[in-house]
């Protein structure tokens, strides 16, 4: 030290160095520590494993004890009493609300029930109580509802698990959708518990199983939230319809060429198609997913509680939390973004609301049709026209945020579903002149009633059946369920 | 500075406090040195007059002689080579390229020739020798052609403008569109020297005249690149239809109560609308322009010549010059942000295929039922179906850029479009049936000539007496321009 102080005499900006380099190696140090203990907070709260989480474990309470924060976000799915302009993630009775859906799915479940969906811990309670699932259903209808799903499928093997009787199955389904559809009770990595994704990837020649984290952040969800279908009679097997590719003309190809139907029209007699809720396929087209943003970066944005930040289980519509998803990347204001938002719904709103009446019009014409002696020969290439109108004005009307996540896109499907519907009706109004018929009147459809009334449901009893059900069947199911893993805890 | 020193020895803080404190001042004077310098060489760019401009000087390569940079660029768009997707800025012949155009516009003149427009350098030039401009128009089509229309608006006043015939005006307009368009020749401030966008403004409550200058940096634009008519049948004056607002619909119902028609349609006898290029209004129902970016931001990018900072005045389509535009604000790949582009231009094109075909059909059905002896009180809602569809489609059609300034709306309004004359060919369908005609068949429209030859064009006709128009009067015009202004140097 003392050579030290003597050559600061003799040559003070040596001093000087030292005092700078002192400051660096300082600065480099903290640094260091902050990221040391950063990592062993992290690390503990990762690791701090109250109760080992068994293969397979339904029950997302023993999650729960391990990973508290995350659970407390997940269970409050649970209020989903947000409503933005057009839906939302509020329970809505939309039959009452736009009752030419009704007549859009004449003979057909959806005509009898169908609400705007709500949080993912109401899925279990949901499926149980609609009425749409008084109809005979095969345990498909379960895949996407319940932790219990990954178990049983481990279980008894995937296809025996979709052709099993959807009332069958019910005792073994109790635990709404949770942790394990989406983690590994060992390593909390994200994974694909349903097969039918990782099958319609490998079938494009994908391996996802290879994916990176960010992938995964979309693909967890894109098990579920995809256009699907039944495949087999029997079998009923989860199936993508993305062999030829993901737009809404790739599927509806891939329908046309399997010569499948969902069901047959009650009013025009078309062969239909009913989409079911393309959220991951339309999102591929917008813009965010462009840019390489995933389904949890807005939907499962960070969170802070103290020093400790987490993924806000509470799965939602951005526009309920626009500050802790939109405004991380967006520097604008919320009321901006809000209005940004539903401008994009108005637009396609006004294009979705088109589409509907025209539909209605052309199954109305089509039954005059028939009704006046045309020839399946002469409807066929209407029916066809009605087929491909409604399944592509369906894939955006049951999209989840399709309006957002790729307006124009939509909006693009909706161009072409309001032309061949137009182009059929209008080739039926000259069938009718040519066989000397009026075209028919369209009827009083401004309620839900009136509707369901028109297209022959017998409500009441619809009503009294699933009533019946929930009082008699649900308890047992219960019961034996209460059985296997302890009290069911749902909160419903 | 005998004390300071002592100060040092007795308290060494203090001289530490003295050396950070001179560190800061230093750094604050060479701040101030280098914004002074800046501010001179600024200063010294603006203020370097080498020929005095005076007022309404139409003449461009004057005010290029003080502002060399600003109009070396506005030369260059002499260069129109660039050629997008679906367009860009070359010029390309768009009723070859689209002959069922030729159908929509029979009756008009834009039947006889419809280019992709090039650079503002080429203005004058082009409208001389279009075919459009062979049948008498009043000098209201000059008015967004030359830096001549200001002068000229000064000398006689606009309304004696709008009404003198084209042709009259001819010798007076040479100098294409240019600097004195925009700036005040004293300040060079940009300035509005269009009547028609002040007035429709002002019809609205508001004053452009106060406008920032970020807002001037679109409404210079606006004066042209907007949709307008010619109000009154002797008067011609150019007008905006804003007063109920900025959408289709807004400008669509004031066309209807004003029972304006730009002319009655050759095949379907429909009293028409033709949609000029409503770019602004487009441009104000899209992102960019809700986040407050203006249209030189895009189209005339800051550029760099040495030290000196200027406005690139070669306007033109920012797909030309991405490293310039987009990417000042979007941090993505100039391939990303070229295949957004063109994703939108292709949905977008998509459904203007589909109006367009499905506007043929409409033209074609009316006149078969005006064939089989449909009457004016059977056709009147068909015709109008026919007009507001047609309207629709022209408005995204016509508008420079709306495919990317406004994407989704673009699809909305061609949705619309095709609900409309969808639905006005269905009940012409049935209209021919009850009179026991059949549909008329769609003739082969494959190529300009065969569509113009359909329409009953005398095409030969109209290019001789073009090339005599060209051979006989312009060289008359030009004769008379440079014995008022000196030699006529537009480069062409």
């Amino acid at each position: 030290m003392k050579k030290i102080s003597e050559l600061i005499k003799e040559k003070p900006w040596f001093g000087w160095l030292l005092y700078v380099f002192t400051i660096f190696i300082v600065f480099l140090v903290g640094l260091l520590a902050s990221n040391i203990i950063e990592r062993r907070t992290e690390a503990n709260l990762v690791q701090q494993i109250v109760t080992p989480i068994n293969d397979w474990e339904p029950r997302n309470e023993i999650w729960g004890q391990n990973y508290p924060r995350e659970f407390e976000t997940y269970k409050s799915t649970l209020d989903t009493s947000f409503e933005s302009k057009h839906g939302g993630s509020a329970t809505i009775d939309m039959l009452a609300r736009y009752p030419n859906l009704v007549v859009l799915w004449a003979g057909y479940a959806f005509s009898r029930e169908y609400n705007q969906g709500r949080g993912h811990y109401w899925a279990v309670n949901d499926i149980r109580k609609t009425l749409r699932t008084d109809a005979p259903q095969p345990s498909t209808c379960w895949t996407c509802k319940s932790t219990d799903v990954p178990r049983m499928m481990n279980k008894i093997g995937a296809a025996s698990f979709y052709k099993t009787p959807w009332k069958e199955m019910g005792p073994e389904i109790v635990n709404p959708i949770g942790c394990q559809d989406c983690h590994d009770p060992k390593t909390m990595n994200l994974r694909i518990t349903r097969p039918a994704l990782i099958e319609a990837f490998w079938r494009q020649g994908k391996d996802i199983t290879k994916s990176t984290h960010q992938e995964m952040r979309s693909l967890v969800c894109a098990q579920c939230h995809v256009e699907y279908y039944f495949k087999g009679k029997e079998e009923k097997y989860l199936t993508f319809p993305w062999d030829k590719g993901f737009t809404v003309e790739d599927a509806e190809k891939y329908y046309d060429e399997n010569d499948f139907t969902d069901w047959v029209h009650a009013i025009s007699k078309t062969p239909m198609i009913k989409a079911q809720h393309p959220d991951y396929e339309l999102f591929r087209m917008g813009i965010h997913y462009n840019r390489g943003v995933s389904c949890a970066d807005c939907h499962m944005p960070y969170k802070s509680q103290g020093n400790v930040k987490f993924t806000n289980h509470k799965i939602q519509s951005p526009l309920a939390n626009i500050s802790g998803s939109c405004t991380v990347c967006h520097r604008v204001s919320e009321t901006e973004l809000m209005n940004n938002v539903y401008e994009r719904q108005d637009k396609i709103f006004e294009l979705e609301g088109i589409a509907t009446n025209s539909l209605v019009k052309a199954h109305l014409y089509a039954k005059a049709c028939w009704d006046a002696g045309a020839t399946e020969e002469q409807m066929k290439p209407v029916l066809l026209l009605i087929r491909h109108s409604q399944w592509r004005w369906d894939y955006v009307a049951a999209s989840h945020g399709g309006s957002f996540h790729a307006p124009l896109e939509c909006a693009r499907i909706l161009g072409t579903s309001i032309e061949k519907s137009q182009e059929a009706s209008g080739l039926m109004l000259e069938m009718l002149a040519r066989m000397g018929k009026q075209p028919p009147v369209i009827p009083d459809l401004s309620t839900k009633e009136k509707a369901q009334q028109f297209i022959g449901l017998d409500m009441p009893k619809l009503f009294q059946s699933k009533e019946e059900f929930i009082k008699t069947i649900l308890p047992q199911w219960d019961k034996t369920a209460e059985e296997r893993q302890g009290k069911i805890n749902t909160g419903y």
